[in-house]
């Protein structure tokens, strides 16, 4: 308790909260901006791209094979620094940024889980993509129902979106 | 394809490549290490924690009541910057890093599918912990079933993992 209590918000140290990140890859996609681009994956079958990850990474990749899904956790390079309250695509009342999806964040972070169609070298494809052209990767995890799938899980004003709602994105949160 | 094979693993850019985060809050949970934590929420049953997002971002909570779990996207502070293949807590085999959830990764970054337990101004409390305390956070984002769960995906390696397999971790990735 003692330890935690140093590091909380009021004695919080600037040097353990500044992260620098080295992206890993790139990822190539159909879409050159985010109007007309599916916000999810769920709302982007047959859309196909690639994920190229910098040959020095690519050790890394092996054993992907046999995972129908990845997480990609990447930069939402074109994404507008929002404010803390936005208008999610999918709502027409503004929610706290946190509780939605929408790219302008604090950190610029995206996940997605897309499908693996196939590894090739340095190379994924993967389907399902909802990702901008030039988005740098950051991580890449496996996606493992055991830790990831909760069908049943209660999703606050997202299980209120009606049928009629956004399934792709326009240019709202866009620089 | 101009602008992609401009950003290609050949020709990507470093300025394109680098970014730096800034923690949103500090995770606190009663592990001090690895040893002994679990290895993912769902092995974390009755384990409590908070996030204590720094209150400039408070606002940014809002509209979190209601769903059951959220994404903790997090800086994995005390993870080794580690090779591109690991042996990870739920096999004997090496496998590359990027096909494990392993925290020694090139970016050390986690992500952990947490319950959702309250929501009290700047703090959240969760359940299903499997953070090392003091950890940054980078992002918190909704867990939407219909985004997130595909309970029949295909898991790789990880559909082969014994009953026997580790649950929680011990100290092999830590600095």
């Amino acid at each position: 308790m003692k330890d935690a209590s140093e590091e909380n918000a009021a004695g919080m140290k600037p040097e353990t909260l500044a992260m620098t990140l080295a992206g890993i890859g790139i990822i190539h996609s159909p879409f050159k901006e985010p109007a007309g681009m599916p916000i999810q994956p769920v709302f982007a079958e047959g859309t196909v791209g690639t994920v190229e990850v910098l040959p020095q990474y690519a050790e890394g990749l092996r054993d992907l094979e046999g995972f129908d899904r990845v997480w990609l956790i990447y930069w939402l390079h074109k994404a507008l620094p929002g404010p803390l309250r936005v208008i999610p695509f999918r709502d027409t009342t503004e929610r706290g940024v946190f509780a939605t999806r929408a790219p302008c964040r604090p950190n610029a972070i995206g996940l997605s889980c897309v499908q693996l169609l196939s590894v090739s070298g340095n190379v994924l494809t993967i389907g399902g993509v909802d990702i901008l052209d030039g988005s740098p990767v950051i991580d890449i995890k496996p996606y493992v129902p055991k830790f990831d799938a909760f069908p049943n899980s209660r999703a606050g004003w997202c299980d209120q979106s009606p049928p009629s709602a956004r399934t792709h994105a326009d240019n709202r949160f866009m620089k």
